[in-house]
């Protein structure tokens, strides 16, 4: 039996990397990957912190890129050797739900595991790879790293919003997907874009990614700030990229009447505004991001150079410190760890 | 002083006709409006139930049509003697709220009193009023008086939907504005409209508004008739005109991967399925209607006898036995109680 290494978790902020089998082709769908690259999701500190269940020795990781390793049967249009990338979610492509654009809520769902180790299995293959034009040159891994997951999911956020041409959008949240949030709106035609961060390099970051102004006051402050930089109104759309209760209030005291609230963070103890919604004619939009349908777009911005999300990794460890690397995370001291696997 | 008799609320299931002094013009947006014809809402019954503070004494009512008596030196467009749509809501149509079409978040917003009685005051008159071609027919009035608010409720939890030609809609509630929903479902082209209703009178206004099925489960049960007729992927836009917590659960099971749940029954005591909203991608968009936005399309239907919305009044009662007319909403005896004045 083939033996690899992959990240686990035992506990609150317990991460190990420890051997387990690897994967093995059990369906004609399914592809195994020789992972390149990982990273952790902030979604990952979830569980991390111990606010999600978990299962000790469960492992854990589902952003990644690598190397077509093996297919099965019917899977016609990846053989070995093609360097892919792998959306979290994997999606036949052809359900309902794919061909409706909510390749999330595919019926075949099923998302990576093991994505912070040395081989992973995409149970879908077909439908849920894009390779790249040949072999990727090392400068190009960490944006394509991206494309798993959180430039995607930032994108997916300001699609659900709505971002327009000539919007002004508030972005809620400075992790890596409210970064890249920040580039989706910023690519869609907003002309304000407005990033929320207390944090100096995050703020460095928002602006390359097209950032025009960032306001540090948080909760009814920063609500408040919103509303002076649009004349009393609110934004156009507001990406909310955290997922707690406070930063959804942030988010629906930001926006104007008649707008989108685009979300994207897991809720973690969400109770939402409804009077202020029905109030308001503010709606709410998005969820788990439906990565694959966003890849052919997202793929060409990436490899014409015309974006650049792959900024987002301040971090890169081997992946047998993966445990550092959800520390500096955890502690805010890492925007996002890429992983060299 | 002129008084004139209007609709009193002073505690739980306590509706009066009382005597209160005429309104008078006190600032030059106003006009004065002679009632020709109130009615109840669904959402008069809240208070009506004890449901919402009030202060005793209070006139409610807020649905009507009616002839100008009297209008303020700003008013341009309106005369002494036109017919007019009195939309519920009072907007300028010139703030940046109403110009982005949320007259209901107008930055002069204020909403018709004394809506059930003999006389009744606009504060934004130009921008809230909407005049006949001339003193309408009274066969024309029930359709009429439905364009103050059901109807454009209605219509405006489809547009929020976003139903679109070809789609499949849920409709949740058979009250007025669930039975609108249908009628607006089924103008903007729906195939497939399901009326969800157990009561046989409701069933058959909705089949007139356009409804192809009923279904006559609820909660999980009516979710789940919903996905057996669309091979178990659900409905392509859910409208929710209930406003309960049970109602807004049905509305998200009912509602398919990508779709939006539209709502525009005033939530009482909902706490919205966040996870599943974010798991399935199901966003929620709507509140209070911005009926004058709507008002020259749906006149224009209903002028032309396109389509015939004064169905849902089924009972009509002079001004003086209003309180029955809350008595038979409250007991479920009536859908709509038309108020002649």
């Amino acid at each position: 039996m083939r033996v690899m290494r992959v990240t686990t978790i035992h506990g609150t902020r317990d991460i190990r990397l420890e051997e387990r089998p690897v994967p093995r082709i059990e369906a004609p769908t399914e592809a195994i990957i020789k992972v390149t690259a990982g990273c952790v999701c902030g979604s990952d500190l979830w569980p991390y912190r111990g606010e999600n269940d978990i299962t000790p020795g469960d492992t854990i990781g589902h952003e990644m890129i690598g190397v077509v390793e093996e297919v099965g049967a019917e899977v016609r249009s990846f053989t070995p050797g093609d360097f892919v990338i792998v959306p979290f979610c994997h999606s036949d492509n052809t359900c309902p739900h794919c061909l409706a654009g909510v390749t999330s809520a595919c019926q075949s769902f099923a998302m990576t595991t093991g994505g912070q180790g040395e081989y992973a299995k995409v149970t879908q293959a077909e439908g849920t790879l894009v390779k790249t034009d040949g072999m990727p040159e090392a400068s190009m891994l960490p944006s394509l790293l991206t494309l798993s997951d959180v430039f995607p999911t930032g994108w997916h956020c300001a699609v659900a919003a709505g971002v327009k041409r000539g919007d002004t959008v508030a972005v809620v949240g400075d992790g890596a997907v409210g970064l890249c949030a920040v580039l989706a709106a910023a690519q869609l035609g907003a002309v304000r874009v407005v990033a929320m961060s207390r944090h100096p390099q995050r703020q460095e970051i928002a602006r390359r990614f097209g950032a025009t102004h960032v306001v540090e006051e948080r909760g009814r402050e920063g609500a408040a700030r919103i509303k002076d930089l649009t004349e009393g109104i609110g934004a156009d759309a507001v990406l909310e990229c955290v997922g707690t209760d406070d930063s959804m209030r942030q988010a629906f005291g930001s926006a104007r009447p008649g707008s989108t609230v685009g979300f994207v963070g897991v809720p973690h103890g969400v109770q939402l505004p409804v009077s202020t919604m029905f109030g308001k004619n503010i709606g709410l939009a998005g969820g788990i991001a439906p990565v694959r349908r966003y890849l052919p777009e997202l793929l060409d911005l990436v490899t014409s150079g015309t974006v650049d999300p792959g900024l987002v990794f301040d971090t890169r460890l081997p992946l047998d410190q993966v445990a550092e690397g959800y520390r500096a995370m955890d502690e805010r001291r890492a925007i996002k760890v890429y992983l060299e696997v």
